[in-house]
């Protein structure tokens, strides 16, 4: 690890350029391409890059092209390349079927900016985001890799089913900006009727359209892409309507009380980024000798709700029997570690100084 | 208006002690009444207002109490004090047929604030918000004194009638809200699930509920007195949802994008909040003897997309008979000027130094 680690990013967009200043920020080499013309050079010239083109030898290269090439872009990294290739695309189900490779960690930090293309491109991106993992058919190794080096960006990594992951960013993300736009058509066509519409649009309306103003483009392809389970996220929030619907016409003042008091608690305790946090915890793991063990962790600490605060695998001098060293929440440790040795792992356990 | 001129502040939350704020700042002696117990004390040993109780000789009453009492709050307003009264309510048809009364001015703020009572209380939350008024029985003096006095607060004034300001801010704030609710209520519905999925809730998501964290009580009140508007809203997007379903599941590209950049120019055309604004011009406008005059050159200016950036009635030298000088931007000058001659309007126009 002591010669200069080599990566490559391919798609220098918003979130490909923030990989590629993050890659360079934890000390890597970074080669960036794009098919766009003069993007390459401006990348160079801002010091988003370090070099122009496609390392082979790269040890990860970061896909980063629109939702609807991923795969076509991972298929070629993997051809071209010899190391461990990940993306960040919103959907993962296709992707992660399509490009079965112990080699392919499919990724997606979920992070972004309103702002555009290199413009927008930021080393702390990812700092207390969370970046999804969805691995199927990664090799432990490559896992820990991505996983270490996402870590690294400060992101803190949860692993998941494609289909499961799929199905959540539908409702946390792809249902909400459907709605954001509904919302805002409606708007729209109710202020043909009358101009001073949309001059009484406060603050809570800025916020829920905010996302409705970005460009259409990404949205088609990952519209097609998470066709059903966006369809499902879209029934079910009809049918949440509906029945608020119900509720306010029949003056069911009760009925109301409790759907908002729900909502209430539950917007409260929306997890919010990860900042200082006090009584972390280290825990030493070593990787069992089977397939899927490392993600496996990362898999049963979302389903705990465990916070994984950093990561890192290191390799014991008397083999290449890799230790993950994960850093958790104190309250965390003994649920956490209960959930591991029901697993099959041997949990070490050292509070942090 | 040499002498200290005096207004009462009825309930001291949130947005009555704002408005006492504000009041206090463009030169009022402000008294106010709370029925929660230590609350005008508390507001007078802040600064809010000046003395607690109300003053039957004060020139303008602004009722700030819960939208289910307004009502009841104007009655005796009206009873007590001899000078004229206005609300801040968040529906004005009930209240405004139950209270029908030449010194009664309904109005509505759109402004609002994350903090709670007189910790959030600030005179300048109504800078650049827009004031919804809906005269319906009001004079003509009624109206400008209180147009007036809010314009002074930073305000500008939009005249509705009361059942078309229930209809529109069904669409942009009520609707929006129950909304919000009903996401966050289907995450957190399916967070049971996996407790992964509120951790993966990035931006857009906390921007889209944010306003769903805040007190019910308010909302129970708002949807009953607004009951009707706001089922006619949710089942426009109901059905708004229902064909963006149909977009999706049945991969309509052209007809998706058609729908997100609708939304998209809509969004970005959104106006914002009044800042500096160059090439304003006075116009001077005669007020003509008949009922109603003031208040529907502000309708007018809302029905034809004027902005009315500042506003005051003096009165001329040879009699009683108030001018309104009205101050708007120099390319809307031309349309305003043609609407108001239209209606019998004698509108006087000089640029601004």
């Amino acid at each position: 690890m002591n010669s200069p680690r080599s990566a490559n990013v391919i798609g220098l967009g918003l979130i490909g350029g923030s990989v590629a200043l993050a890659l360079r920020r934890v000390g890597f080499v970074v080669h960036g391409e794009d098919t766009v013309a003069g993007r390459e050079q401006e990348a160079l010239e801002r010091g988003v890059i370090d070099a122009a083109g496609i390392d082979p030898a790269a040890e990860i290269t970061f896909v980063a092209t629109p939702v609807g090439t991923v795969g076509e872009s991972v298929a070629r990294a993997l051809a071209v390349t010899s190391g461990v290739v990940t993306d960040v695309g919103s959907v993962k189900g296709p992707v992660a079927a399509a490009s079965n490779n112990p080699r392919y960690v499919p990724g997606h930090p979920m992070a972004g900016s309103e702002l555009h293309g290199l413009d927008g491109a930021d080393a702390s991106m990812f700092e207390g985001a969370v970046w999804v993992l969805t691995p199927s058919g990664s090799s432990d190794d490559s896992f820990s890799s991505v996983a270490g080096t996402v870590t690294r960006f400060g992101a803190e990594v949860v692993a998941l089913e494609p289909g499961q992951h799929d199905d959540l960013v539908a409702i946390v993300s792809h249902v909400p900006h459907l709605t954001a736009a509904t919302l805002m058509g409606l708007a729209d066509a109710r202020s043909e009727e009358h101009l001073a519409l949309l001059r009484l649009a406060a603050g809570g309306f800025r916020d829920m359209t905010r996302i409705a103003s970005g460009s259409p483009a990404i949205w088609l392809d990952i519209c097609e892409q998470n066709k059903d389970a966006i369809t499902r996220g879209l029934d079910s929030l009809i049918e949440g309507l509906t029945e608020m619907r119900s509720v306010v016409s029949g003056s069911d003042r009760e009925g109301l009380r409790a759907k908002l008091e729900r909502a209430r608690v539950a917007r409260m305790n929306l997890p919010v980024r990860a900042g200082a946090v006090e009584n972390l915890v280290e825990m030493r793991l070593p990787i069992p000798d089977r397939p899927g063990a490392a993600s496996e962790v990362f898999a049963l600490a979302g389903e705990l709700g465990v916070n994984i605060h950093d990561f890192e695998v290191v390799h014991s001098v008397e083999g290449d029997r890799g230790i993950m060293v994960l850093v958790v929440r104190s309250e965390h440790v003994e649920m956490f570690r209960g959930g591991l040795m029901a697993r099959g792992y041997r949990p070490g356990v050292a509070k942090l100084a």
